[in-house]
């Protein structure tokens, strides 16, 4: 043990993460040491405000509100104080103080990471961000490592657990999406402003990180396109399941043929119905899970805890020793993985099946009349069910029709829709929502 | 491109998956080249029979049957031949001369893996294997690196998929296991001669390469209590079902203290009830799945393919592309796993929950006589449920008592079990099954 050498270790940020990350650093020094070839010294934490409470008891003396000066003197950077500024700024002081650097700043990745990445690859040190996406699990470094072999297809992933807390509460007790909403916040899954979640714009920056590892080519969050939850209603969730699929968020990026010999990929967050029997329904609660096609491996999913204090700091404290350990063995970064050049697609160029939710007058004819539509749009029907509700009191007769689709693009399917809103037999469209792995 | 440089490529056996690896090389060099940061060139195929039928097209003149010249001349040897030789001479020779080794040959690494990553480490090359546990699912990896800052408690794999498919038909079907043996067979998922698998000797291989690399410490197959699956009858199977279970046989390898503060490790493979809520009873045919507890990560499961040509070659190119990086970047190979030193623990040192049937006699008392008999073991009763079945013709009552316990160590289910045998309201003991994961 005498003979390791040590190396410093600058934490930015002492938030949920962050201190769970200090306390591991601290109390689990001595197995790390051996495993790592060198002693990891916490040499002090950056945080805005000296005398705030935190969750665990850590040595005063640790604590600096300049980040500048930290930053300067360590070997490795941790960055989780989250934001664009002064976070990037930080980052990049220590990339140029020849620092590798572990963050789990999934918003500052999908705004500028290329540009962070660039600067990384000059200096020679590593940028880590296993804790980006999907908190726990171990998915960047398989896609990147594991999988290099192999050409990615598709990646669809569960990786906002607030978003799928709330489905699945609409899912088990039939809720509506505020009620759920209110229950996750009572719990603590969801933030007072929900508006990153629900809106998806997490699950969109997460993508992106996601479809430029997986693809080899850099994408960003305006290559994203996003679409949450808070227009699925419990009516939809009540059809999908009836129907034998269940509702998730996913983020999805998926090589698409553009016909013409030349590929893109599709880049997209929205709310998804996926059969029961798919691997990811069965994804409960505040988990995440992300499901990967490859040519060669086939299916894969990896599954976890997405967030939270001490699972996130479980990536970070891997990030930091495979940084650690690149620097105690020598050796100049990694090979850079931007190496494909496909477009990123717009969500016209997707295709997915679809379930379609119609409200339709009870009158003979209404099939053939909405069928011949969908087949004059080029969508092909999969599965067609009608059911006829008549009021007891009333003794009015309504008819609910219901549409699963063929694969078909989202430009296809618009335009169908589009069509059966005019159809004089059409009193609603009640859900138009995408399908996936079935 | 053209600046790139050349690797020469090895490849030992030309199998099921050596020929899906040679034709990978083959066919995508021009994509694995940019990301390796190297051309990688297959300069030839060591097979015992230049004229045998192979599964792919490959060119005649790769193939020779000089092992020993072809592996001297080349940077990185993929060795997929099996077996203990000439595999292990041709990884050391291959090691003496520089050369990274790729290779899925858990048999191998399971004897005598510790000799080969030592003759590894003093070269400076590496030895990696992520195709020997668990085909094309990155489970090693993401073990040895990404949770490399955290702290392994339990791994429970489903790592032979042959007998998940088994025992997946008898939990679907009500087979048994003779029959479902023989459908796998039919299906090409069984061998002539399920020896090896069935009896789990596949899996105990496997669980020693798991348990080293979690615990840092080196395990071998002596470590690993072993168990197959050819006593799980039909009726197992149904009294699991109806009990919220179902029966999987699973690679246990798990931290547990020997109430002195010391700990030491139990590895082993036996059939195991798991309740049809955790994530590995999902894990249906053959497909394979590890579950990993971490103190900081908590819950991760890795799901996807545990076999055949194509998906274990994904595992084997990603492991090639990493050693290929290593090489173009330089440095020396990796810091050491085995930096942790727990003791393999026997068999009797480990605690689970017990599933029990019983046939008992239909007397008032029964049930506290047992009671009192499991009490007097130490042994803690957590679910205890009779049902009396009464035959119509004979109007003969005969009683089935099925009890779940806590966490007990094998050696204090022993002595119960052996006690409970001599009560006189005993009729038969029907089945004594581990659970996990309640």
């Amino acid at each position: 043990m005498t003979e390791l050498r040590t190396l410093k270790v600058a934490l930015l940020g002492c938030g949920n993460v962050g201190a769970q990350v200090a306390r591991i650093l601290i109390d689990d020094a001595g197995t790390l040491a051996p495993r790592t070839g060198a002693r990891l010294e916490l040499v002090g934490i950056a945080v805005r405000n000296l005398d705030a409470e935190r969750e665990v008891d850590l040595p005063r003396d640790l604590f600096t509100t300049d980040a500048e000066t930290l930053v300067k003197d360590a070997d490795l950077v941790i960055e989780l104080m989250g934001g664009i500024e002064p976070a990037r700024s930080l980052i990049l002081s220590a990339i140029q103080n020849g620092a590798s650097v572990v963050t789990g700043n999934k918003a500052l990745l999908a705004a500028d990471g290329p540009a962070l990445y660039e600067e990384a690859d000059k200096a020679g040190v590593e940028l880590s961000y296993e804790a980006a996406v999907a908190g726990a699990i171990p998915i960047l470094r398989p896609i990147r490592d594991s999988l290099s072999g192999d050409r990615i297809t598709r990646v669809l992933g569960i990786v906002n657990g607030t978003t799928n807390f709330i489905l699945d509460q609409m899912d088990s007790t039939g809720a509506q999406f505020a009620d759920a909403l209110a229950e996750a916040q009572r719990l603590g899954y969801a933030e007072a402003d929900p508006t990153a979640d629900v809106e998806g714009h997490d699950a969109a920056a997460k993508a992106a990180i996601l479809a430029s590892l997986s693809f080899h080519t850099r994408f960003d969050l305006e290559h994203v396109y996003c679409e949450g939850i808070t227009r699925v209603s419990a009516a939809d969730m009540a059809a999908a399941k009836e129907a034998g699929f269940v509702i998730k968020l996913l983020a999805i990026a998926e090589k698409i043929g553009n016909g013409d010999g030349s590929e893109g990929v599709s880049v997209r967050v929205h709310p998804t119905l996926l059969p029961r029997e798919h691997p990811l329904a069965a994804v409960r609660g505040a988990f995440n899970a992300v499901f990967v096609e490859a040519e060669n491996a086939g299916e894969l999913m990896f599954y976890g805890q997405g967030a939270g204090g001490t699972p996130t700091a479980s990536a970070v404290l891997g990030d930091l020793v495979s940084a650690a350990r690149r620097i105690v063995l020598g050796g100049p970064g990694r090979i850079e993985s931007t190496t494909g050049h496909v477009p990123a697609l717009p969500i016209d160029a997707a295709t997915t099946s679809y379930y379609i939710g119609l409200d339709v007058a009870d009158q003979p004819g209404v099939l053939a009349k909405i069928a011949q539509l969908f087949a004059e749009h080029g969508v092909s029907i999969e599965i067609m069910r009608q059911t006829i509700h008549r009021d007891a009191d009333s003794n009015v007769e309504s008819a609910e029709l219901r549409i699963v689709t063929h694969r078909a693009s989202e430009a296809a399917l618009a335009a169908t829709v589009e069509a059966v809103k005019g159809l004089d037999v059409i009193n609603s469209v009640t859900s138009v929502l995408r399908v996936e792995g079935a």
